[in-house]
């Protein structure tokens, strides 16, 4: 399996009304990780070295320490990315498993290819139906008001940044965090404590990527329109896709790619 | 306690030997969440919103759905950020922990504040000595060969990259994947595969930001010298400055930030 696809995309460039073309997009997918048949770890992935992807993590969290202590390693499972590496130690060998005491998550209801991570998710938070429009102008401008409003960034360089906008562009909240899962988390917080949820109508605006995980959290916020000043991940697109959001990536001056569900934006012409 | 604090830096412009100054650093701390005292997740987070980050990570995760199912939120623990929240639910509530199927990760280890989580991490893996030197001009023309390596990024712009090289500046391994961590983990994987490690004398190279993990992964693989293209958390600072690692930030054309151990980079004048 190749690690980009083409997926179609809506361009918009100097505000004019977006035309239809490809784009390709990074693929990400989980992987399971196990120990001699017992799953250790699920992450999400770009497909392409996964058997190194496995060793380095092991090796990281204390539980390989030299080659002799593996004797196979297999690659199985579903999915066009056979998403399981299974790490067999060598005879004689015992890996300290209770070591991996961090980033370990159970693999039940995450799945392993995917599709079965989406319908994982839209089990607890079904898709939307949302029918606001926001004009492309108004999105256009969002990062320079996150960017005004990013007081810590501008000193440190050092944080991601996470914002919901309502449908006229006015700031509701911008939390800013090491962690781009971290920032979107303090987002969702915010509007749950202050009963704003779900937040229809509105627009999440992240400053690095688009993954899984932040078209998740924008769903379980009830989001409708998720924007990104860099690129999406294949399996953002997906998610957005099967979940009734407007994904837009690449959010630059004058310029933005709609990724999913297009209707949502106006272009005043 | 702020979410930014100045730590003392040799900062060096068109490859000029480094002057000291000080830089401001974005706070990196783990923070426990517990649901009435149950922990359920640690997180590497940017204090400030704690609350907010709890409450939103549970939204997320399907386990909170209403303000009404919440009594209280307390803070409390150990270290200057009081890093950890408890969700208290409301009376006859029962919150469906069972969701909670990603991204939780058990404590025992991680500790709670930056100080336990770098001695837990020395524990395994104990600091380095690695007299390497490596020429500043050398480093710096190490993001050149990473732009020039990262095949998929040039199509997508969609991913991080990890690489190491020889102190010469030759290109061992480069990965990339849409998970930082993951692009290091395949790095450390390819080298323990072939028998490389520990990497003496070695540079790792990440193509955004420095976190705890990354330095964390970093001393796994044995490597005295970390690179960034961005900015590194306090915590990743921290814990360089205590494992012996050389922690390099904002490489960038003509110039870089060192922030530990400055005696490995050579500068010829």
């Amino acid at each position: 399996m190749s690690d980009v696809y083409q997926r179609a995309v809506w361009r918009s460039e100097a505000g004019r009304p977006p035309a239809q073309g490809t784009d390709a997009v990074v693929v990400e997918e989980p992987l399971e990780v196990r120990v001699d048949g017992q799953a250790v770890s699920v992450t999400m992935r770009t497909p392409g070295h996964d058997r190194e992807l496995a060793l380095g993590f092991l090796v990281s969290e204390g539980v390989l320490a030299v080659p002799a202590d593996v004797r196979a390693v297999t690659q199985s499972g579903g999915g066009p990315s056979a998403n399981v590496i299974d790490v067999l130690p060598a005879p004689g060998t015992t890996l300290a498993l209770d070591r991996l005491t961090r980033h370990v998550f159970t693999s039940s209801s995450c799945g392993l290819c995917g599709k079965t991570a989406i319908e994982a998710v839209h089990h607890h938070f079904p898709p939307l139906e949302d029918e606001v429009r926001v004009a492309a102008a108004t999105v256009l401008a969002l990062p320079a008001q996150l960017a005004a409003a990013q007081a810590t960034f501008a000193r440190t360089g050092g944080l991601h940044a996470a914002a919901v906008f309502a449908a006229d562009g006015s700031l509701v909240v911008l939390r800013e965090d090491v962690g781009r899962h971290n920032a979107v988390d303090k987002v969702l917080g915010y509007g749950f404590a202050a009963g704003l949820l779900p937040w229809r109508g509105h627009v999440l605006l992240v400053s690095g990527r688009a993954s899984f995980e932040i078209a998740q959290k924008a769903l379980a916020g009830g989001l409708p329109v998720v924007a990104a000043v860099s690129a999406p991940s294949s399996l953002a697109v997906s998610f957005a896709d099967e979940s009734g959001q407007t994904l837009i990536g690449f959010l630059r001056p004058g310029r933005l790619n709609v990724y999913t569900h297009p209707r949502r934006l106006r272009f005043d012409t």
